[in-house]
């Protein structure tokens, strides 16, 4: 195990407490045919959490000090709350025994939104924790942290939590041992998603209670098919068809969407916010309003980063 | 619909038959996780079609004169062949109505193997008529013409047919209306397959007989995923994440395929073949013994193709 070992950078300026600020992507995940393995990146959405060691917070502990923006009713017990468990994960995982940290968590995310608002908060808290300390951990080291807090919130699922901690889109191919597969969106495309959530929560767990437990046959020929094309449109850039792949699921406002020029439709996540998939920021716009409420968002194609750092 | 229009160049030379002759290559469908939408074309195995215009036979009619090769138990009624079916609705297709044509078969492939052996012999009439009347068909439409046949065999799936024509990885991402995906294997790399052949037939419409018809959710996601990867791979020219997603299905042989170093091993259609994947023919020979008999052979990156023509 690793003793605690400050950014050198900032420990060469003399710095005693760090402060740093981390931004996280929102993160769209299943992904019509994708369900359960394949996730992406949104930009322009997602939680912050500001991070410093506090020689007051005993050692190997974290310390919720504040949450603020979107919801207020998380928990700060840090055993409790997405930012807490992700943080004291990575914090077991650098070995760090000597300090304890205190965190700020502001929501930018609403709760059950599906956009993977729990997994927002532990990607931006486990990537805080790793940067404060050094980047001594790989993104997927930081996955398999932020998976132990998706595990107690939402269920073991990676398909939130590694796209935005990686980036882009990544392909969950296996959990034990984790693999994960990022496809690459070419550089010299673009991505938009249009997003509508409604004003009503849609809770993980009760949402995937709902599933059916078999499947027919021929449904799963279906959407096993689907699933191929879509990452056939990630690696090639193929705006239209990664739309028509999506769309494979059933949507209310999926024609509206449609209608309106959108490439394809889908739930996001456990629901209740539904996305659409266009090539320009323009087009995005006139899809959203005749998808009522909705925002336009790029694809992440960096994942949860440093947004500002501070050393007093 | 169109009269007959015999190949301009042929008329030029004054030829008054036109003998063809096709070569068609086997192909691996299912694919494990690809199972019913994926299929490949395996170089140097497969059947010939040799076709000619036949003043005997009657306007819009096919001949089977001739059947010789692996097997020669297949009917000779063009209604109840493989190639005869084939032919005839490539026939009508290019709105041949004023000559009848012969065809002799050649079986380079064994019933009931998984290599699809009856898409082998549709593929090559389908694709020899074309040839013949100037290719007026591209090769989506000669994929209808073998399915018609396909369909009355061994069922409506175009994973053996799409790729016997097309050559490469074909992904069929829907049958109403037909929508296929080729795949493009890098130019740049090689693919090769292990291929071994108990001396048992497995008739497709018996073996489909016994999938189970519901799945479970979880079986359903991890071989969709599987499928995901299958696809990057082929996408990215990945042999070993190939293998790797192949093998996500349970073969007998798949054990002594792994340990003598293929990157993964599955049963090809509805079996018994079972093909293993590799990235150089001289491995393949070592993994092969350890298989029991094996062949080695090359991913077909054209699909059914002219391989010589006589004029009389």
């Amino acid at each position: 195990m690793q003793s605690l070992r400050p950014n050198p950078r900032l420990r060469r300026a003399g710095a005693r407490f760090h402060l740093r600020r981390d931004f996280r992507s929102a993160t769209v995940a299943n992904l019509g045919p994708g369900f359960d393995f394949l996730g992406c990146a949104v930009d322009g959405l997602g939680d912050h959490v500001t991070l410093r060691v506090d020689p007051s917070v005993r050692a190997g502990e974290v310390l919720i000090s504040e949450i603020t923006g979107t919801t207020t009713k998380l928990s700060t017990n840090p055993l409790r709350n997405c930012a807490g468990i992700a943080a004291i994960a990575t914090m077991k995982m650098l070995g760090i025994r000597s300090v304890g940290l205190s965190l700020d968590l502001h929501k930018g995310l609403p709760l059950g939104s599906g956009l993977g608002s729990s997994a927002a908060s532990a990607a931006a808290a486990a990537v805080a924790v790793n940067e404060i300390f050094g980047r001594k951990l790989v993104r997927e080291e930081l996955v398999l942290a932020g998976l132990e807090s998706e595990a107690k919130v939402s269920g073991y699922h990676a398909d939130n939590i590694a796209p935005a901690i990686m980036g882009g889109f990544v392909l969950i191919r296996n959990y034990e041992p984790l693999d994960l597969k990022p496809l690459r969106f070419p550089e010299d495309k673009e991505l938009f998603f249009v997003l509508v959530s409604p004003e009503f929560e849609a809770p993980t767990k009760k949402m995937r209670a709902a599933l059916p437990t078999e499947i027919p046959m021929v449904h799963h020929v279906w959407n096993s098919s689907q699933a191929a094309a879509l990452v056939a449109a990630v690696l090639e850039g193929d705006a239209v068809m990664l739309g028509k792949a999506l769309s494979s699921d059933k949507v209310a406002v999926k024609k509206a969407a449609l209608e309106a020029g959108a490439f394809g439709c889908t739930i996001s996540g456990a629901g209740p916010t539904a996305v659409a998939v266009i090539d320009a920021a323009e087009k995005g716009e006139e899809i959203g309003e005749r998808m009522s409420v909705a925002c336009v968002k790029k694809l992440d194609k960096v994942g949860a980063r440093l947004v500002s750092s501070v050393s007093r």
